[in-house]
């Protein structure tokens, strides 16, 4: 069911991508536009059908009743005094970043109707190209509304995410940067971390093990030192958490304590995801 | 092609129940035998039609004339010396641990045809129920090899790892585990010492990322800790190289220095596993 009119994406990565085929899918608007700083990106999201039409000037943004920013967090914030003066005072604008707590601080003094999103589905692939309009389906989506927060945007942000297969949770934007943290940037920072550490020549006996292991480590650079920097006190508290539990082990290790170490393993084993 | 009359595997949990199956399907023994600690063991093993018998006591040996032991490292070092009195003198040994110096050492002294084997092929899950004969297609097999080696043995196992898929690789014992400590046994602390790290209450935010770093985190306490132990120099060194390079991520985010930050990032992203 069309919910809205004219939804404008800026950034049609492999998430904006996703996000524009997805609302396609579910025909909940009539028409999508996409903004991108490269032509290249603005003709490949038309051609595999994500977006009607885009362009790299913001100016294609007017008159769009849903704006959806899914660019990295530092373009976001660049952008955004500029987008203000081209769209309506009454469009919805959500966004999709890794990180909360600055931007919604930011976008919120500058959007009447703005609504904090961040979608945990993702892809170590770049580009609309391996956009992937299933992407949100059994996905969970983390909205981190504010007491400024307008609660009929909430709730036709809430209902998007919804449509599109995800299930909605609501943190405020300093617990969402906590959470995150460990479960998504600890993670990343520790498989950059290890496979920087193996030596190249020992890559090719990797078996399946270490290659799950590190494949968040082939994500962007870009993105991710965006991610990290914009979230940096919070992943610096869990990197230290993380090298706590290392060092339980390392000093099993060097005991030689086979009783100690078994006990520190299986406090994990026996962890479970939910 | 029938190559050995009587293989006989000690300990039929996932790889070595794995090995049966492998084994059966390429028609390469009349007759598997198995050995384990647990009677319900045996008893599954044969249900899924692993081994053609088996039993808890190393009297059913006897006879063979290929070998396995796929049990960990510090039981096959406790059980060697009991099983070279039951064995005959012309049986091929061989064992699938982890790691190999202490054991080479050890085993090479005890049997005269002893090899030793390490497939880099293996399953987060236990048990014989989750074995699988395809297990090693398309794997990679180390066998470390030293000045002792009888020949003749090692192209029957070289042979032996062919036949199930596996592409095989010659390391000194030394070397293996040098290896090893850096693409198997650090990638397992780290999964440990994360999964560890994360509170239980942000576990319901894990999405697939996360998922795959973890995976391993959720091996045998047992078995790893064995492992670890057993190749604890090494791994402490591993440890030590890995805590330098998330020092150097640590210390660009300190310094919010993101152009240091994507530099380190990228060296990671640009590299290749073959």
């Amino acid at each position: 069911m069309e919910q809205f009119k004219k939804v404008a994406i800026v950034g049609v990565g492999v998430i904006g991508g996703s996000l524009a085929l997805a609302i396609k899918e579910k025909n909940l608007a009539r028409k999508i536009v996409g903004v991108s700083r490269h032509r290249k990106t603005i003709s490949l999201a038309k051609q595999c059908g994500a977006i009607d039409s885009g362009a790299c000037d913001i100016n294609v943004l007017e008159g769009a009743d849903l704006l959806i920013f899914a660019a990295p967090v530092s373009v976001i914030l660049k952008l955004a005094k500029a987008v203000s003066g081209i769209i309506n005072k009454d469009c919805i604008v959500t966004d999709v970043g890794s990180t909360k707590k600055e931007i919604v601080a930011s976008l919120e003094k500058i959007f009447p109707n703005y609504v904090g999103s961040h979608p945990l589905a993702g892809s170590e692939k770049q580009g609309v190209l391996n956009a992937n309009g299933e992407l949100f389906k059994n996905s969970s989506c983390i909205l981190t509304p504010t007491g400024r927060t307008n609660t009929a945007a909430l709730s036709k942000i809430e209902l998007l995410w919804e449509e599109l297969g995800a299930k909605t949770f609501s943190l405020s934007p300093g617990i969402h940067d906590q959470v995150l943290s460990f479960v998504s940037h600890l993670p990343h920072a520790v498989a950059f971390s290890l496979l920087d550490s193996v030596p190249k020549r020992y890559l090719k006996f990797a078996a399946s093990g270490f290659r799950d292991t590190v494949r968040i480590a082939f994500s962007d650079e870009g993105i991710w030192s965006d991610i990290f920097l914009s979230n940096r006190k919070e992943l610096l508290k869990a990197v230290g958490s993380f090298e706590k539990s290392l060092s339980r082990i390392k000093s099993a290790l060097k005991k030689g304590d086979k009783k100690l170490l078994s006990g520190i393993l299986k406090k994990t084993t026996t962890k479970k995801i939910i």
